[in-house]
């Protein structure tokens, strides 16, 4: 889909922990080529960043105009990445975003700028959290949807629940729901009975009930080993146990993270945004999917207000 | 302290997935001799059961009266253990346990049986769990410090927590605490920070505070992300993040099971005991501490009342 078209105003990177995804950037916010590979922090194992990165762009350096801008969010910025970027707190504008970018000088790309993470960390209620990566979604969720409140989901191994107010991010809860399906699957005596990994709808519909319907703060230790128990009493094959597990973690992140919220925006790739959907629509909350490509377009509407 | 005085009723054997101990057992309920050893159910990896059995008493068969009774409990009753004994449903009585036990015809030692597990099963609730070896240790509990009441707490891999009216077990409830405090230390992201697992007092009661803090049913796997933003703050060194875990589920636990008890009994070994104590007290909950030997003493209340 090389179009060529129109004018190109920056060079943004969205690079995590496993995968890169680079996009050249149209003035209008949406990637005009893109670029997808492996080469997340863990592949990274020289630390040539410059290298990686210049690899992946070098075809479109010589199109763009001199001085397009290139600029990163993600965990590329944490300390196992290139550079360190600082943290912005809460309530956290995209001009802060912009005007607290790291910067590297490299010899093949000229200025290369990083979107700093956010912070929240609010002594009165000795909660503290942290994200990378996910603030830059956000931006550009609110422009490809013209939204400037709402409550966000982005699923995943560490699911962000972000509020956002007035275009500012104000509040954000991690729930570590992914990494702990896979670690219960993997790891623990549950993984006897998930030898096959399929996905049943029924199977999952019944754990998000279960996770739905939870009621003290440790009732989750409880029904992890009830997975086990149906099992054992032949009410859960083993075919179906993983998606019951996956449910069951992701109705009691519902539970909580969606307590009080109207309307939830999903920012997910699509099988992963369809699990969360059918989950809120069983609790009752209306939610909505952003388009893909959030990272590009928050990575151009940070860009554009870069000092 | 092979005292060998008075009469021996009973070779007992609490059996479990890695390890076995044997009593002979006298007629006040309290062991005269003791072999333990590491052959649990996962280290027989030959199914020879009874010759394992045999090595273990063998010393004693010699000494105790012909026809000594040879009762097991544990988890030698599971599919995966010598026999599958069967389910006494809740209410379970010691009558219940003893009536139902799985028997065994061996060629070395005459018959061996093997106390049932437990079931809850409530269809109205839906909940549902299972037991094997706990309830023993509960009716020796009960013998050994003259309770026919109570709530009582049985920590480690699979923690349970059983409720106890009028000497019959009516009700219970399993949390997967330990095993998912090794998954966690071992499998996540909070792995990374947990090289040395030291035992950091503050750094527990800490964890305790913030796991009996937490409100939905979801907030745990938020909790525990907060474990790692902790440690990216540096509020939570790598020697004590350990100790906070542990705290933390365990908070999270005791705010969920022991909710409206007035006072439980812990029946533990001493190190998991005084973590369980010291939590309790934080939680404002009564607590006392079993003697040890209750695996014995519970066997020998079944034993008396075998067909």
């Amino acid at each position: 889909m090389r179009a060529r078209r129109g004018r190109f105003v920056l060079i943004g990177v969205d690079w995590g922990t496993t995968s890169l995804r680079a996009y050249l950037i149209g003035d209008d916010g949406w990637p005009v080529d893109r670029v997808e590979g492996r080469q997340g922090l863990l592949n990274v194992t020289d630390g040539d960043f410059e290298g990686v990165l210049q690899r992946a762009v070098s075809g479109w350096l010589a199109d763009a105009p001199a001085g397009t801008p290139i600029l990163l969010s993600g965990m590329v910025g944490s300390r196992q990445g290139w550079v360190e970027a600082p943290y912005v707190s809460v309530p956290a504008t995209a001009a802060a975003l912009a005007a607290n970018c790291a910067e590297i000088a490299t010899s093949s790309m000229g200025r290369v700028r990083i979107v700093p993470g956010v912070l929240l960390d609010d002594a009165a209620s000795g909660r503290a959290d942290v994200m990378r990566g996910e603030e830059t979604e956000i931006m550009g969720a609110l422009a490809a949807l013209g939204l400037s409140d709402g409550t966000f989901v982005l699923p995943g191994t560490h699911s962000k629940w972000v509020t956002v107010s007035a275009g500012v991010i104000t509040d954000f809860s991690t729930y570590m729901t992914g990494e702990i399906f896979a670690a219960m699957r993997d790891h623990t005596i549950l993984s006897r009975m998930m030898k096959s990994e399929g996905d049943d709808a029924a199977a999952y519909a019944d754990g998000v009930g279960t996770g739905l319907a939870l009621s003290g703060p440790g009732e989750l230790l409880s029904a992890l080993f009830g997975v086990r128990v149906r099992g054992l009493l032949g009410r859960l094959s083993e075919a179906s146990s993983a998606s019951f597990l996956s449910g069951l973690l992701i109705g009691a992140e519902i539970a909580s993270a969606a307590a009080g919220r109207a309307e939830v925006v999903i920012v997910a790739a699509p099988g992963l945004a369809e699990r969360y959907r059918s989950a809120l629509a069983t609790a009752g909350i209306a939610n909505r999917l952003a388009p893909p490509d959030t990272a590009a377009q928050g990575l151009a509407r940070i860009a554009a207000q870069l000092p």
